[in-house]
């Protein structure tokens, strides 16, 4: 077909995949011989990304992160109920591998977008949004009207772990985390603040940072710990994620002190890989499923209704974890016969 | 070009996509016709699978199941290091929708196929197989000699398992799985039955199936292990899965037995998703990421060498990792000052 409209294969190639690259001109003399040929961009886009058209891709930054395993495991399912395939791709908190998995689902046509960076997307969702793929943006706000959001509350997050804390009786609480940019990170920290205002005065909060927010620093948070004399110490530690820690259970633990006895840890993102310690790990769920079900339900809409789609954002909420690094070993439960008389007898 | 070649637009598809439900004659006449316009079957490959064509796809059985992410994100890294993209899709255990996705890639026109299944793949095997498009099966022995395998030596994840509880002491062991046809779980159970064996007289083996490798069966498989008298019960439970063992945790602890005092338990298939329970469990390592690095390798191997390209199996090997479910809650280790001092002593 280049032969046909005089023109040569790079220039056809361009038409299909960068129009914008090529002069107007062109463009129509090519549209118009790959039409006559039958070979439609549209009916080419078919060929490409399957028999119906109806598959999706998803780049998710860090796939060893449970949020995002349950993320792509939700919209798998709802893809599948809405007889779509669904194509991951894990950036491994990359940017320049995100965008060339963004590239890569471009040029495979697929339908829709869906992409969990790990900060600002905006290179990346312009491009996809200048060809007009839809697009989901989830676990990051980039502030866009241009594209819709799934959340999960982050300030919410960071409010449940520190209450969480305060209601069981600790008074001096310590925020451990990169105090950086990370946008997840920053909300959650002011969720931990509130909570600590909230309690009024008797309730103090010291804010250590770790550069990172995995457990590599985990060391250096705890000897911070204890260089605070006893009586003034932090008696609880909230993590920014469960790597962190369950980092910080073993330092302190390899330190002499007891978790949740002289300090109670939790993490903030229920983070299976975490929890392989001695000690279960308390920790906020996030509902990753949940957010990977909204954001396939938003693409799926904007899919069907094109140009007249108004974008939207999706909260989900968090919910608390309890587990031994806070709440202390849980009693052995008795046989259920026994728990039912005990509990009739206090009842009386 | 289906124009000029004289045959439907259909058959130009057939051509590119199905070339063996295409008479010969037409398929050499519509590729004569492709050739002289530039657009050969590779070129075209290379517009589909993104710019360099270097696209590799893997579809696993079960993304919530940690081995699959550990063999998702070995294959993603090397990958990267090679100058590959790679492609997920989720399965969700559904045989059908495995087969969807690997015509998927098929028709996306990938370099290669990595390809996790649950039970015997054959018919999507032969496949990919007779489209030439290179493939590895990782953690199936399919007995073929058509392509290359990674798989955990599972007979060794099972020896592992029962060695363990016996050399705690154990003498009287339960390996309770679904006692059907899954190939890893087959092997596991050859695995235990030798250990049990070799430990010689005074050591036991009870079999309980519990027909699923999940825990939704655990309830049943523990009121089989309570209905025997406790002085001839299990001392040991080897369970297939971390998600069954963790259950049958759950399950004793509710019916007031201790573990591990009682009865000591592990899973098999260091699975993240089950180690959110009270008692941290005691598993078996798969390497998950060390069999995603040998697929791809395997893999690029043969992209590289085409039809020169010799098939084999890589056996990677699993590890004992232990925790309290089995041992016992390890005691705090003191300061490591302490510590150094200790063994001091001790080596004296």
């Amino acid at each position: 077909m280049a032969a046909r409209a005089g023109v040569s294969v790079g220039t056809v190639s361009n038409v299909l995949n960068h129009p914008g690259q090529v002069r107007p001109a062109t463009v129509e003399k090519v549209r118009a011989v790959i039409e006559e040929l039958g070979f439609t961009p549209n009916a080419n886009a078919r060929s490409l990304a399957g028999a119906d058209s109806r598959t999706i891709g998803l780049v998710v930054v860090d796939l060893r992160n449970t949020l995002f395993v349950d993320i792509a495991r939700g919209a798998q399912r709802e893809a599948a109920a809405e007889g779509m395939n669904l194509l991951v791709t894990n950036s491994d908190s990359d940017d320049s591998l995100q965008d060339a998995h963004l590239e890569l689902f471009e040029s495979a046509r697929v339908s829709g977008v869906l992409l969990a960076p790990l900060s600002d997307p905006a290179v990346g969702v312009q491009r996809v949004r200048r060809h007009g793929t839809p697009l989901v943006v989830i676990n990051y706000d980039t502030g866009r009207e241009d594209c819709c959001t799934v959340l999960v509350d982050n300030e919410r997050v960071g409010h449940l772990a520190a209450r969480h804390m305060i209601e069981l009786g600790r008074r001096r609480l310590a925020w451990v985390s990169e105090l950086g940019a990370l946008q997840p990170v920053q909300q959650r920290q002011v969720g931990v603040r509130r909570a600590v205002r909230e309690a009024g005065r008797g309730v103090g909060l010291t804010e250590i940072d770790t550069q990172h927010v995995d457990g590599s620093h985990a060391r250096t948070a705890v000897e911070r710990l204890l260089a605070v004399p006893a009586r003034h110490r932090p008696d609880a530690v909230v993590a920014v994620t469960d790597l962190l820690g369950a980092s910080i259970v073993q330092e302190l633990q390899e330190a002499g002190l007891s978790v949740p006895g002289d300090i109670a840890v939790m993490g903030c993102d229920h983070d299976a890989r975490a929890w392989g310690g001695a000690i279960p790990l308390t920790t906020v769920r996030l509902e990753g499923e949940e957010m990977g079900v909204a954001a396939v339900r938003l693409l799926a809409e904007e899919v069907a209704e094109g140009g007249g789609h108004v974008h939207r954002t999706v909260v989900v909420q968090p919910s608390l974890l309890v587990r031994e690094s806070s709440a202390g070993r849980v009693p052995v439960p008795g046989p259920t016969t026994t728990r039912a008389l005990g509990s009739t007898r206090r009842g009386v």
